[in-house]
């Protein structure tokens, strides 16, 4: 059951289209727990619970799919202005699980806030009492089969048990695998600010590999931060920038039933109190937030089920971002341009098919097209030194740059992806046996 | 050179999923010639003429892509009232190949009526002098690629010379095999009505694998009848009869620059003369078309890139035909439902996922989901009697019927499609090679 966390440094943990994740070590306030309940029927760690000792301040963004699971209904309902805990279960979607489902959560809600109530007893004078409503719940993996409440619920003590109130890179990366599906990687990104003058992290997991095509938010992905901002700012945050990073990757044009994307702050920094989105504080804070959700969202798609290449559209000179956003969209989405890539295959005429279809007006006797530096397609017709060589080479690199300029207008969108292989199919043709 | 009309019986002609084609004669006032221009650098044929000795009515729908081919452009510009030939190579798409594309499709114009109006002086004494704008043109293959004008050019001798009167299922069959790309199969379908007390024939063949997801026309096809019709008639008959045909089928979700169905008409059965698409003597006709345009489509689909399935999706009880549509096809692009079923694996919670990304509204109380006739979703709720071995048996038939009941209003729509596997990736990730 003990986990080897040299093993965590195996070659694995490289990507080679994206490089090595970042080392995460303490956030303050921020406690974690990671577990197998045996959900897998394997010894993985499938079962994390992170726990905001004092309370964290929060936001989510969930998937727009009219059909969300039950704990994003859970969650959903949930009005505490300070959440103490979040359970993230892996193997198993509680989607469409009916009324069990979720009346699951509400029973494992009243364990934990239990559980952790206790624990605040024996760890503190003046403890808080932890309510139900206080808990939020992760889960992601099949949908549709009965949710496994009794094996949770057995390993909740344990859990509970084994909190680390001080967190290191080896306790982040066991999170980040506890919360992984047909993930190969874990995904772990950081970066640090300044709100005023006191320093801020922002540490930030998440899980995904299939069933991507964002509606708002995707997949999973938990941001926590020592900053101390209020919850509506948060809110403000997290929906502004979830549009260029997690909004703005596709693996398979497939949108879940559970997406979450949350952000916890515990406030233990201490930074100036801050109320407006627009104060000039906040702009180092909205900059690396920023960053951390772009780095958690490619690497999503660098480890996208099946992926052999990861993939950027970055679509020019719209008429507005909506219409670019399109464009690359369906690029992305094209099942012919992403088997091509995954063959090398410098099939130019399918991106151009991809254009085409995405039902944009288009300037096409100016449109143009590269792959990485190489011109392919210059005011609307083929590059008149185009040579299928040079592209064909290009093509052979991990990662793949296509860039569409449609000069309507000013506006640009830039879409991640990866190509579609034999492995994709491997993996999602026998998925659950 | 010459083909082996044995081979065209080869058990290869057999769909094990759709049965086996029928069998088409002759059609009076239809002509047909197909050869090699050896566009594939072998000696398969890749050229086909379509020829109407008295001209023939005729109407087009075509791709909704904003880029679309040359000939598609070409074929937009002719406004004669009487069509004398269509002809249609494959390999190349002439897509994107810009001006040179264009103006080499009207050189092969110019040479294929001055050839086909000698043929009408020896064979004719009153000869019709045949005019450019009276030829049509049918381009598929690879997109962007310069268009192989001088091969074509060199076979239009050979192709006029070729001409057969008189049509038998070989001719027919050589035809439909001519315009294949990355078929496995010809497609051909036919059937006979009345129009009055006038006995009225309609055939069709149809080619398609890849690139396949309608919006509007899909793929080639094409239809002749010995009916006498006008054009504007024809027009709505084909418009009216798309819909639920060739606009009901996707194979990847892929949009082709060169979709392209069309009708033509020879006039050679002398039916009473009808001008409005409401006259009771059309009922039989305009059921008789839509019979074989679905059989054709759903050979499309059958014969889809990779497919060993063949999947009906019949989405019941919606507000709108539209949102019984979106609904469908949710379910019918979802690469996640496509490879579940590749792997005959009754994953029916990813048919709950795409209909929920489809983003209609359901009612989710009384959603109810059928595999075949195997209940597996009833009143929103996995079906009490459910049983996953017998859902898993189910799942190894060559074709599978989902029925989703959204319990909002009364239209319905069907959608076919075909599942995901490894041999799709495998023809398009080296599709040129």
């Amino acid at each position: 059951m003990g986990i080897n966390f040299k093993n965590l440094l195996s070659p694995k943990r490289k990507d080679t289209k994206m490089g090595d994740y970042q080392d995460l070590d303490h956030v303050d306030g921020v406690a974690i727990s990671s577990i197998s309940a045996n959900l897998y029927n394997t010894q993985r760690d499938d079962l994390v619970m992170f726990y905001f000792r004092d309370g964290a301040n929060h936001a989510s963004v969930y998937t727009q799919s009219k059909i969300r699971s039950e704990n994003i209904k859970w969650n959903l309902q949930q009005k505490s202005k300070k959440i103490f805990s979040l359970i993230v279960n892996t193997r198993n979607a509680n989607a469409f699980t009916g009324i069990n489902g979720f009346l699951s959560l509400q029973k494992l809600a009243e364990l934990a806030s239990m559980k952790l109530t206790e624990k605040q007893k024996e760890d503190d004078n003046n403890p808080d009492k932890i309510k139900p409503k206080q808990i939020l719940f992760g889960c992601t993996g099949t949908i549709g089969e009965p949710f496994p409440y009794e094996k949770i619920k057995n390993s909740i003590p344990e859990l509970v048990h084994n909190i680390k109130y001080t967190q290191n890179k080896y306790i982040w990366t066991k999170a980040a695998l506890g919360i992984m599906t047909t993930d190969t990687k874990p995904k772990l990104a950081m970066d640090e600010c300044k709100i005023g003058n006191t320093n801020i992290k922002i540490y930030g997991i998440a899980k995904g590999s299939g069933m991507i095509h964002p509606n708002m938010a995707t997949t999973l992905a938990y941001i926590f931060t020592d900053a101390d901002l209020p919850n509506e700012l948060l809110k403000n945050l997290l929906k502004k920038n979830v549009t260029n990073t997690f909004n703005a990757i596709s693996c398979d044009g497939d949108t879940s039933t559970n997406d979450m994307l949350s952000i916890f702050s515990t406030g233990k920094a201490n930074n100036p109190k801050i109320q407006n989105i627009s104060d000039n504080k906040l702009i180092e804070f909205d900059q690396a937030l920023n960053n951390v959700l772009l780095n958690l969202a490619k690497r999503v798609v660098s480890d996208g089920e099946g992926s052999s290449k990861f993939i950027t559209i970055k679509v020019k000179n719209c008429n507005t971002e909506k219409n670019a956003k399109e464009i690359g969209i369906s690029i992305a989405n094209s099942s012919l341009v992403k088997t091509a890539i995954a063959g090398e295959d410098p099939n130019w005429g399918r991106v151009i098919m991809a254009i085409g279809k995405a039902g944009v007006d288009i300037n096409l006797k100016k449109l143009s097209v590269k792959f990485g530096e190489l011109k392919i397609v210059s005011n609307g017709k083929l590059f008149e030194k185009y040579e299928e060589e040079q592209v064909k080479e290009y093509m052979k690199n991990p990662s793949i740059d296509i860039e569409v300029d449609i000069f309507t207008g000013t506006k640009d969108f830039t879409v991640f992806t990866m190509d579609l292989t034999n492995e994709y199919i491997k993996i999602n043709s026998d998925y659950r046996s």
